[in-house]
């Protein structure tokens, strides 16, 4: 995700980073190449060229406004559910956090030893969840979880057995399932709140199953492919349709218009895909460590055991 | 569903797979053979020929590509749907099963048969789980499911009793509600925990019921003839709207604009069901055998035991 | 609800059935009539014609189709919420059924006897269900529902007193309501599950209260009749429109325009209220027809006790 | 709420009543006068008159048509989104009274006298719901709700305190918790079942608050600004851009496009606040009328103490 | 937020406070001042200029009105989302007070002195939901919560603790589950009652979480570059398109139509982060001191401890 101070109007008019500019201009380049060719071409021989008016232009640009604007409708509904869908995560980490530290009670502790095994326990389970959501954003971005989960469970037995299942954080949600049961079958956890933890592990596989869905199930390939075929034709057109009016003037206008239609095309296809690592994605790294923080904060850890916050770097978050 | 790498923006220009190409090219080349004889008419018998000028096309033409981009989204909208509901049933099988298997106990157990017992039961239940959405995906495409809910359940009294019902699925749910029952009524299951299991239970039905509405209701008729005739009319009344101006290039026109309506058009009609295995449909059965796979390895199943996952046959998951 | 086969895109081009045709034609009509006595006096009278040209025409003419558009929308999403409501009504009568199957017991049964006490609660309960969508649709289709409450209920002495209660249906949810409390207090139902079946209940109550709100509220009265004016204005202000660059065939133009804007206008009025029987209307006949056998059969009634499906009737369901 | 029988499309062309016509007619006069004005000065004095042409008006009208629909889109919204938190209220008025005549229980009483009480106590409980809906049609009306809830608890020493708060509606559902608190501690109402009551409390503490907010959060108010104006200067401007090509019919077409914007403008501005009394508004009134039969009914009260259901008067409901 | 008295249509024309005029005249201008001089060097040196003609603005126009129409539309969402959550704190705050005052029991208490320490539990609980809206409204606003906290937890130890941690409201959240458990853990709350605390503390959660998502993730940078860019654009390639139909009168349009479409540029600017204090933005101090005195008048506080309700300052509320 792109961070800057509150631009000014003038400073976003020439940015120029995080725009799609840099990887639409070989387009818009060779787009504004062929409306030179053939503004030269119909200046020279005047007689072979064919005008087509805007009249076509117009009842097909606006036909094409209106899917590009359909389309980056639906790429921005993908990108703000899959916001959605982590800052809820951001919510029942926390909410679950407050509850183990509370629910699970020292109760069977007959002396500090017991106590500090509750405690320990508690801090397991919190963890089991910490894993949980960098497992869920190795996932989601095809890179290897096992170094974040290994920093998390040091000499954990099973964690090996974990990474090696499809579904990684799957696996680490049974776990918490696993130490719910325990912590209930202890005696520590009551049984009228078990449906309590339940409920937030049930909303994290959920979670889970959202972001997933989301990374597995592209836009309709044909719809990508009608918009950026619309566009291409276009574009390549528009000078015929152009030059009785606008005369030399057709490759400028041609430019403006390619890099407008261009450039909504091209921010469709960004923000499509919202989990990856691209200038205008979701900071997944940023927010993983920010809940990763928070609920060890919950949990009593001292400041210098968290881990550092992320920090933009050139303007970019991850 | 289409599966391809991230494909170059120029490749996808070019590609004709699953891009509703197929399907209409008939319907393009009527129109540009119609746009050809006109032109001819109008270029031998230019006195008997009359324009309509572009202005009504101006007019209609952005009425259909509102209308085209209103059907377009609530096409797009089951799709998503479709996508939503089965991504929550992936959500609730997991939950359920890591529910089963922690919350049905070996309690009654006095030795190691009885816990046996118990793990053929939560076993079993599982297994009803994949039955269900087998079923359920068997129902939404019109294919028999016998013989892959035979597979989960061999040897099973029930099972053609279950199969005789209209609704299969709705049958299947109901066992698992029986098997609900007998874990709580052996003692277990908590009484406190049944609500648990039933809201998982309950959460498979409504999806069950979602798609079923899906599939039984289309887009109201009314609304598919009108767009569809409105295309129609359009297409072949253009020529006489672009004839005075671009003359002799009226069917290259032509042809380009209907190929872009009756595109959008036909794009609607593909996704608009989303469940059967068109080439932009939902990958059901990928999903499914995900699903089992999942499960199944919550439970412990060995990887030897795992169906193996569906992998897409030339660019196509289904 | 119109039922056709996947219908070949020729065959939806030349429909007439369930396409609003009929109920449009009569204006389509007036209309043509109405361009072809301008076109003549036109043609007679040249000197005394004056002429609008299209640039009113096209502002007026997208302002319009955004309207229509806008209208449509909302008009769809009462249909669809409707359809909504009523897959919901399948799914919860489903969970219902199982759970009122499962959750009450024959505990206090000491003999044969009382167990078939339980089992004749448990049916009363589904056959109060079943009235209670029964008398549902009768309440959205302002029609009768006594001949259906009493096939279900025959002998029941406290229905004539429901039926004469301002809302039906929340007079049997209100005896479901009691059957709930009967079977606790009774000891038949666990006092932790009384919830789970007062959940399905409040549900029930819940969908019939939207059910009643679609009914209840058109799209504000503003609305329709500002677009049917505008549609109105348009069409009949179009000839002056049309004259100087169509001429003759101001007519044919004028009426494609008009059936294509008066048919939009017209399929918004018909799906606005989707519980009555028009052709584009929901089944609810069919569907209610569809619980009915569905949670009979999942309460073990045998197949020739349930009634029959309902099936289109010159591919109309009702 | 105009209430109409199904009215005839030709009808609803000439209605008067409700369209907002009784509203825009002087603006419309206005600048049909302005219209007018100009067609005479460039009649006569044709040389010192400048045409802007309709380019600008086609790119203003159409930006223009996209804006108005956005706010209606968004009036509409509120307007039925308070519709919706209104039929939740019927449905959660329903649900808490069918729960409260089964759930709070006799079961102290060891003779007659106790019954009764057990009674009385639930009657009032539902006569708290009753006043609860009346306070908060009062609260949304910014009227005095005193006679209301003085004819619901007559006698009620606590009555004058609660009018007193801020918020009277909070300050009956506080009274119904200490209702509900004072039935469990009683032991008339089950510990388990408590958590039942109070989500039907929360319920209507919610939907009162969605009500409040869409009451006391109007659309922002820039943008009814922007919108206004641009329908203002739009409207004034037209002449000029019409008069070349129009001539004298200028002020009848501008009157009929100044017609539609200023009334999808003014239909906007109706229903964006859908409490208040206007002739599109919410029928409140009959609603908690309504609520107020049906809950009263559900308690067994006899048909002579129910007050009479609201009846349009000259077709409007209140 | 503006307060205005519904304001009379003419009214709002001629408004100039809080409708963006302030920010965007500076734009206004300079596109106004170079119409003039193109319009000057046109007049003077004829030969020289060349027109675009309105071809290219109509297409363009309309895509950026759709386009800008898009925008506006995510900026109203998130605006109305940020109105939504608060509402739903207000609610929440409401029922959270009603279920502490009446779940949380004197029960312990077997002289009057424990009856107070309840009853200061009850209000130390109530005073910290006041904490967790102030300190979130801070955090919003990114000013300091400890005065506003320190002035409701008056010698508190852990207060310095608490504003020392990253998030703020998440520390006084865990205080208040802290405070649940310890209800529970000294009988005076029953182990089923509190699951229906730990909710509304979850839901204070997850408002928390969606407001801090909306302060953090703003409309992806791409989008709003390239809006403001191509208004930019637009308005200074303007005069071109307009001088040979327009002529002198080409600054005059074109600042009309500068207005326009800067005006609706910056209303998305201004609303899309709406926890701020500019004139459109949500009164959020107002909103937490109506909360304030409302949870404090429900648990019984006299009316001269409350703090005073916040009036609009020359017609804006912060």
């Amino acid at each position: 995700m792109i961070v800057t101070e509150k631009e000014s109007w003038l400073g976003m008019i020439f940015a120029v980073h995080g725009t799609t500019m840099e990887s639409i201009w070989p387009r818009v380049a060779v787009v504004f190449l062929w409306a030179i060719l053939t503004t030269v071409v119909a200046y020279f021989f005047p007689d072979r060229y064919y005008t087509l008016t805007m009249g076509p232009f117009t009842v097909v640009g606006l036909a094409l406004a209106i899917f590009l604007g359909f389309r980056n409708n639906a790429a921005y509904d993908r990108y703000w559910e899959g916001r959605k869908l982590w800052g809820r995560m951001v919510n029942v980490c926390r909410s679950f956090t407050m509850q183990i530290n509370t629910l699970i009670d020292d109760a069977v502790a007959s002396n500090a030893q017991t106590s500090d095994e509750a405690q320990n326990q508690r801090l397991h389970m919190v963890r089991l969840i910490i894993c949980h959501i960098h497992a869920l954003r190795h996932r989601l971005r095809d890179t290897d979880a096992a170094a974040d989960l290994e920093e998390q469970l040091p000499d954990d037995n099973q964690l090996p057995q974990d990474l090696a299942q499809d579904n990684v954080p799957a696996a680490i949600a049974d776990r918490i399932s696993r130490q719910i049961n325990s912590a209930w079958r202890s005696g520590r956890l009551d049984t009228f709140h078990v449906p309590l933890l339940h409920n937030c592990l049930t909303e994290m596989v959920d979670i889970q199953g959202g972001c997933e869905r989301i990374k597995s199930t592209p836009i309709p390939f044909t719809y990508s492919v009608l918009t950026h075929r619309t566009v291409f034709i276009y574009c390549f057109a528009l000078p015929f349709g152009l030059h009785d009016t606008v005369g030399i003037f057709t490759p400028l206008v041609v430019g403006m218009i390619a890099y407008i239609f261009l450039g909504l095309d091209a921010v469709g296809d960004e923000i499509e895909q919202p989990f990856m690592t691209d200038d205008n994605d979701l900071p997944l790294l940023q927010l993983t460590t920010m809940i990763e923080r928070n609920v060890l904060q919950l949990s009593g850890c001292p400041d210098e055991e968290l881990p550092d916050p992320i920090q933009p770097v050139d303007h970019i978050l991850i």
